[in-house]
């Protein structure tokens, strides 16, 4: 009986949680979108500028993005494609390129980033609100 | 000055939770094929099971899916179909139809749950470590 309880109730929060996750997501996406970028291009300039010296390398949105090489790859082709993100080959070791962000990539996301203020504060009261589980 | 401080560090929490979002994400795509359903079937099953008396309606599964209504129906009826959830008239209103899990649906859903538990802990940490922005 207890047993049916503890799980019915940790659906209960997992499933609000998740509810919560998805309208900020969607609506993450739909902000994207309204300024001329991809979503995945939202994710990509803001893990750029969210880095250390705001430049970062392929590797290290590999891990950042939970994407494949090949596709974190393609995504910063179009992006640079795009005019907004720069590539330049690292000053210590001339096989790294560095990305950084276009001063078009740098707008982007500050509008986007900006446009989200509401929801990132939404979702971090909706998941303080959420009792630990597990 | 200040307001370039500011921003960059807004963008390094940002970028840092999702990260860890996108990690929690795909570990929970992963471990929801693992078990043989899709990871939006996983969702349609979790939002079921934390619905009041584990039953609920299309109508509510689009908000709580953030998805379009016939793509809500169309996950029901292969979900449906793959034995893993039950339609019935409500007793109150024969035109709402009540969706809930079959036994085979319960388990998926315990599995891909019980597999997820350290990932939810996980991410609870992460964002909990993560200082307010905004």
């Amino acid at each position: 009986m207890s047993a049916v309880t503890d799980s019915s109730d940790s659906y209960r929060k997992a499933a609000e949680f998740r509810a919560e996750l998805r309208r900020f997501l969607r609506r993450s996406e739909i902000v994207a979108r309204d300024v001329g970028i991809t979503p995945r291009q939202h994710l990509l300039l803001l893990q750029i500028a969210g880095s250390e010296d705001e430049t970062t390398t392929v590797s290290r949105l590999v891990d950042s993005l939970s994407l494949t090489q090949s596709a974190v790859t393609e995504l910063v082709q179009r992006a640079e494609a795009a005019g907004l993100v720069a590539r330049a080959s690292s000053k210590f070791d001339g096989r790294v390129v560095n990305l950084s962000l276009t001063e078009a990539g740098k707008r982007k996301l500050a509008q986007v980033h900006d446009a989200l203020g509401p929801e990132r504060s939404h979702l971090r009261v909706a998941i303080d609100a959420l009792p630990d589980t597990d």
